[in-house]
Order: C-alpha cells, then structure tokens, then sequence
C-alpha cells in the first residue's frame, strides 16, 4: 500500500500492530477518526496513554485496580478462604458476571507456554504461593482454559503447593447447560460420563 | 461489563467507539496494549493525535498530503486533463495501485446521502466545479461507487457542469476478469450484455 502522507502511513502502521487488525482495518479505523471531530481522537488518544501511564495491579489479585487493594480484595462480605486462580482480568470479569461466586481471585498474567517463551517466573505464582503460605486461604479454584498450557500451570502450581495445607480443586468441565448432545465433541462427552455427579446434588445446583 | 478500573473503562469505551470494534474486541485490543512496553502504547497514541492535529489535505484534489500540493497533483509527467473523480482516499490508492491510470483525482470527501444527512455541500463539489471552470480539464472520469447514492452524486456533478466544455464518462462496469459467468448477479451480467464492446478494442486492452 502506497501512502500519500507519512503521517498517515505512521498512524496506520501503529494502529496495524494491534492484533487482529491488518493494514486495511488499519487505514478504515484512522479514516473514520479523521472524519470525526477533533475532540474523538484526542479522546482516544489520551485515554490510551493515560491507562498506560498510570495502570495499577492490585497488590494481592494482581487484577486491575485504580486503588492499591482492588475492590473485589478489599471487599470485606467476600470470602477471603476461597481463591480462585485466573488467566487475566477478562476470566474475573466472566465469573463475576455470573453473580455466583463469592471469594477471591488471583490473576496469574497467562500460562505457562514454552512455545511462547512464558516461564512460571514470568507469570504471579511466587506471589500466589505466599499468600497460600499466609494462612488465610482454604481452597484454591483452578479456573485456567483446559489446553496443554493451562493443565501445565495448574501442574506446577499444585506441585509448588506440596506441604500446605490448603485444598485444590478446578472448576467443572462438561456438556455446555442448553447443549444438545448430538453436537457436543468426543472429549467433553466422554469426561463428562466419567466424572458424572449425583443426580440429587445436580438438583440442588439448579 | 463491569470494570475494576475507570482508566481502564475510558480507554475500552474509546477504543469501542471505532468502527466495527465492539466492547469485547476494545477490551482485547486494550489488555494487549498493557500487556506490551509502555513505548507501543505512546507511539501508537502520538501517532493518532498528530496526524489528526496536523493532517493536511491537497488543495487540488483533497487528497490526504503532507504538502500544500500532494506528490499527484504536483508531478508534471502526470496528465492535468484527465481527472477521476473518486469517494473518498482509500480508491486514490485502489486505482494508484493498478498503475494503469496516469491522470488526476478529486476527492468528495464521500457521497450524497440524504438518509445520512450527507449533502451537496458536505462534499468537495464546488472545487470541483471550479477546477473544471479554469479550463484545463478536458475529461470528468466518474469512479464512484454503483450504489443509489454513488449514482445520485455522479448526476448531480453532471448538471453542475452544465455548459462547460468537459467531456464526462463512468467506469465500465461488467463481469470481473477471471469470474465465472454463472456466479455473477444478474443486473451486472444483463448490463454487461447490454454494454458490450468491439472485440476489437478488447483485444487491445488485454
């Protein structure tokens, strides 16, 4: 693609450098803000560099905060026993959406994934083990995506628990509530017979 | 959604007023952003703001330009009395690539649309007039797009530029080269049959 301005060029590269957004998407989104007033870009401008600049990560979840504790930490009806552990800050949000779950979090940052060059060193495990370590917590959610990389990370960190005294346990896999299934794959089929539950608490659940 | 951070809401919210860009797409597109150096965010922000405080459009053609004139009206080898009269920059740089064309542009700036409350007069018409009115224009080339809209807008320049001494034509329209005859749609296949040309002539083009 040819530009007739280096200014262009420049605002359509960067914006090409977001991911999922190719040069095309690119030049539509930076034509778009300058048809739009003035104040649009300088809005989205500021509000960019502004999170940037002064993002902070909450000093026990590690989850997004604009205070020291987030709220969900400092928010004393919680349950502070239970903590559940999270890729990033979009799986807190996901569960609390859901309205059903009352104790803490713990946002790791990613997963372990040689092939992407993330270590354990690279990810709050350190920080996840001492507040096991602390005392307060009973029982630890893994609530990582069931690929490779996720089973990996719950792996070392339950083998970094050895010798606590908490309780681990991951969130259930099975057949999606609404599914039919004719058109579920093989392996949630499969794992949700095998580790099938009573009918008398799936009762109480629903 | 609910957000742990204000700044982090902003910036979603800004990013989501782009076109296309739904609340969850902004909330990826932001989460990357912090999840690389602070310098990609700075560079992308600069970027924005700077070409919308100091974008400059050609005074012939309104073309985006970093120059008074752009590089196209400025280049002697290209032919002043040919001007194709486009929508907006994006098809500058469709038919620059083809490097089949050695004329001019002009650039609208978009199409009459009422239902938009885009009219006449929010669209680079009147320089137009007066660009053909200075007497070196000899041919108008309509590259608008075949919509009602595109047509409108083509018909509307058409009696503006009555009396002139201009010649006007439109882009020929037809089956795409390549395209199988039994997938086109039927108004473009019936206008081609309709429109046909010498065998001759298509030879030579070829």
């Amino acid at each position: 693609m040819e530009f007739s301005s280096k200014l262009l060029e420049d605002a359509v590269y960067e914006m090409s450098q977001l991911p999922g957004i190719g040069k095309r998407t690119a030049l539509r989104l930076v034509l778009h803000l300058l048809k739009q007033p003035e104040q649009r870009t300088e809005l989205l401008s500021n509000a960019l560099s502004q999170l940037r600049n002064s993002v902070n990560f909450c000093s026990s979840c590690h989850n997004i905060s604009d205070t020291e504790l987030c709220e969900i930490c400092s928010n004393s009806k919680r349950d502070e026993t239970l903590v559940c552990v999270v890729e990033d800050i979009r799986d807190v949000m996901a569960i609390e959406n859901t309205s059903q779950y009352n104790g803490l979090y713990h946002v790791l940052g990613g997963k372990i994934s040689p092939m992407e060059g993330v270590g354990p060193q690279d990810l709050n495990i350190v920080s996840l083990i001492k507040r096991v370590k602390e005392g307060t917590v009973n029982e630890l959610i893994f609530a990582l995506s069931s690929t490779m990389e996720g089973d990996t990370t719950n792996f070392y960190i339950y083998r970094q628990l050895e010798g606590l005294a908490v309780t681990t346990s991951t969130i259930a896999r099975g057949i999606s509530i609404g599914d039919e299934l004719e058109y579920a794959d093989e392996v949630t089929l499969g794992r949700s017979i095998l580790n099938r539950v009573p009918f008398e608490s799936s009762i109480k659940a629903s």
